[in-house]
């Protein structure tokens, strides 16, 4: 009943698959794959699994998903050959940068049947969970207005940047993805205004810093997305949701909730400072949640579509702030 | 060295400023008028005043300043007119629903020196202010991004809303000028989504009842105001700015901050409901402050100019829902 | 229907309950008495009310209460004169210092059926009384422990020490009334501890600045206390109750609640660091509750024999302390 | 370099400890021993350990420590045994109820030279550690007051009750070896009040269910302790030191941190509602450091002097109930 696991990138975000992997009793890391050698070898050995190529991680018997953590550019390629080996797949975000590329992708999935989960990990942290439960439950009635607020405590590297996809695809995305987990309602337009506020490189690069951006649905329900790559305070990290009834909110966390008061008042400690330590209990409910979906047979939710609808909304935004007009869902793709 | 007023308009908002004007030790309320001769005679009783037409309070000589607080459509007359008479001017906002209109009674206001003073009551509040102070400080470094939640507990009675001048110029209006005394610089564009969520009828009136309004400088510093006319949980006001530096927000208050614990977790009772309670000392700092700029010369603050911008920016958000596109302020007037 | 006071004592306790007359649209302040005419001719021109001598507010006509703020020492032999002329009685704590005073001049007031009501203040702030109120809603059921800590923001002068009675019957005796006011039933036993940590000087005085004490009732419900003269971060006055349903907690209250983050964290501002800020609500229910207790023939609540209860438990608290043991109650007096 | 462990005792806490030693990459479970056969299989299935007597424990050569998680009575044996046998050795608190047992136990430690740890767990909360720190920094100045609440959602078992030495020795031990390591200070001098107020059963079987506490050190430094056998509101545990230069303190707890608003007010969920939830994150830490104890050659902290300080405190703290009065700490023992 076990699931085995191969992970394709032994970077950042493939550590932290492998750790959620190492502590989910019903899952073991079997192969690591990364074009950088030691990358590979060093989380191989900490994991207690072996190095393998893709091909053969593609052709192992012994495995039964991958985890794919590669730079974007390559997901969608990979998805699709994961899917043709009957491996079930789970993507981290964003499918790929270009609406069309990721329309074929999914199509090859819907024909292997393949199970696909992409990584929002957000939807699986306790708290932001709690409040779509909240939803769910009625306690505040009908959904109004969503507000989200997510600023990084500081920016990428500038050579991430023109790789990235600019701020809307990929960090606005997490956001276009919760607002969609908590609307209940699909967005029809969008306004986003942007600017270069934090650091005038990453203007030069032709990225934003600071956005916020309006989605609205059909029946009028309104989301307002407020992002930063800089906040000296930590990883803001916040969602409200106001209803007919009532008002879900999700506070901030930090590693430590203390409180020390003196002449200059009362203080607490700054949050988080990374996506990792703020959402360690998300990725592993996200891991936990794709090993249920195989299990299951269920359809993995989030799915392919739930990547495509955030990178839709994603264009959408930046089409609105390039074009300074407010801009239709149904324009794109 | 006592300041002695004139009080036009025994209403909700003319009784809110009676009492404020009778517990400031440097005024005192010296006569009422009010079509509706009952309620001056009620007020003016509570307050030692004497009731008066708008015509003997226009020829006194024994008052220095009057507080308008007629219905809006009355505002730019009553203004023009005690301008001429050289009393000082405290006038509820909005000065006129209509930009040209303001405009005029503002040339009127200019070529008398009159003092004109605008009822943005907010900007008094202590908790408001101190974030404020914090900007000016320089606590949070440079405004980038200003955050406004503005929710009533409930909507206007329904004939009020036709001579409202619908949501932009009747409620937002205050949080656009809060947006300009956070923001630092003047907003250039206005996207604004805008339905009808809470009750059909105030759609069938003409106006919507939820709105949210990205404002943007030429800097690309951006605000966003979230409306709603109905929260449950009460009267929903908070600010938020995020710097360079740092970050300072100002949190809802309630009339009583216990907390009660059991088995269905830990409940603050509900917020204040009206905002009466809610801006007590708001109104309070406002009279002191108008009657601080009488005696030290200085234009009072905020005035007819913020007025006007507050009204221009109204205008730009009606146009942007109208058309659903964003509108530049410098469209308007 | 207005009730005329008059005032002996025009030091910063007098003032406090001046302004609280003035503010009272049931109450005028008629005449100030203090034997520092200076003191009394500002404080009586300020709320337009004549100087007399107590003898002259004794005798007259036009004064139907007075407020008792002069030193300690003097209380108890004006309220039994004030008694006697028919006034009634609001007097600050404590009546005396000694308990068989007390008691004697308490049953002048029972002869005479004065009406006395005592200043124990904190019965009257509106987050207290609410605690109180769910208690007495049944929202957290029975009352099992009550913990209540309160820290002067400084001490008091040096020279006020020696006539203070010491920090149990000047500080603490608030918090006794407080455990009284929310424990429901009367505390049988005192254990105390207390020690000189904040100032040398106080305790060559004679005096603590710095105290623990349980209260125990028959039942044996409890109650904590805890008390320093001196705390850098503000006025700290919160009480929390433990029942058999559920908790109920008053927290801390500051002049300006918003929060400032940045690197070093998230700060609010510290609290009041003055009693009459933090308490100005207070002071002005007290007096409401005082003139509806005249005009209702009620008992004056908290009365002479609150008082009196008070003073038992500061000296129990001291036996306590003085011979390190635990003390009965019914020990004292 | 990694430390393998045999574990004594498959229960709750034995469960607790097996996960922490399991999610630590420096040690691994070898054994577990246990009179019940099914526990000790079910959990070492679960760790891929195997099941052992504890004879075999003790004479096997790959196995360099123990954690004792038996019944209290059989600590002090089996810490003498493991002593004895040269194994680094863990054990739950408390050592025994009985401080003469434990003095001797604490000799054999001594001259085995063995390392020993006494699981108060709570001193690896990092949030608790946060205040600590906060001390040791110099942050709050000198300490002068210590407030320790700490409320069990529910009382143990009936049959529990009569063997764990009472509410002091079972519950209160905790807080003792808190209040030792938050007021830098031995305590001398203890008054202790406790009554039954939760369930009369725990009345019936010799206990108490509800405490207070106050330690006093020699330079007058005071703690208070609360205590109670129920809160509905979920497991209340807090710490707040009060120093000469400001405050520090730790809040509560939740699994789930939103908060939904509605008519009713703003409700945030319970507490955690276990030790072994709320204190995860503890558990782990205090297996970390006792393996870099191990390593570094240092004395354990908390050690076998801790276990007796704080089981001194309890039998003072009993016989301060049993005979009424203040009780000096140099009387026990």
């Amino acid at each position: 009943m076990t699931v085995r696991f191969g992970l394709l990138g032994a970077g950042r975000i493939g550590k932290v698959h492998a750790g959620a992997v190492s502590l989910n009793p019903a899952a073991r890391l079997i192969a690591v794959a990364d074009a950088f050698e030691e990358a590979a070898s060093r989380l191989a050995a900490a994991h207690g699994a072996s190095i393998r190529t893709i091909e053969q991680i593609e052709a192992a018997d012994d495995i039964d998903a991958v985890i794919i953590c590669t730079p974007t550019d390559t997901h969608a390629d990979l998805i699709e050959r994961f899917a043709g080996a009957g491996k079930a797949i789970f993507c981290e975000k964003p499918i790929d940068l270009d609406v069309e590329r990721v329309k074929a992708c999914l199509s090859v999935v819907r024909e292997t049947k393949a199970t696909l989960m992409v990584g929002f990990n957000r939807r699986f942290d306790p708290h932001f969970a709690a409040v779509r439960k909240a939803i769910d439950d009625g306690s505040i009635g009908e959904v109004e207005m969503v507000t989200i607020t997510s600023r990084d405590p500081g920016a990428p590297p500038y050579d991430y940047i023109p790789r990235s996809g600019g701020i809307f695809r990929d960090m606005t995305i997490h956001d276009f993805d919760m607002a969609r987990f908590l609307l209940g309602e699909e967005p029809v337009s969008v306004s986003a205004h942007a600017a270069v506020l934090v650091d005038k490189k990453i203007g030069e690069l032709g990225d934003h810093d600071s956005a916020t951006v309006i989605l609205e649905t059909t029946s009028g329900r309104q989301c307002v997305i407020s992002n930063s790559r800089r906040a000296t305070y930590g990883y803001d990290q916040r969602i409200e949701v106001h209803g007919s009834k009532g008002m879900a909110a999700a506070e901030n966390q930090r590693p430590v909730s203390i409180e020390i008061a003196d002449g200059r008042g009362y203080t607490r400690p700054p949050l988080h400072d990374f996506f990792m330590t703020r959402y360690t209990q998300a990725y592993a409910n996200e891991i936990a949640a794709f090993i249920e979906a195989m299990g299951s047979g269920a359809t993995a939710s989030p799915g392919g579509d739930d990547g495509l609808a955030a990178l839709v909304l994603a264009e959408a935004a930046l089409r609105s702030v390039r074009e300074g007009r407010r801009v239709g869902v149904d324009e794109i793709g």
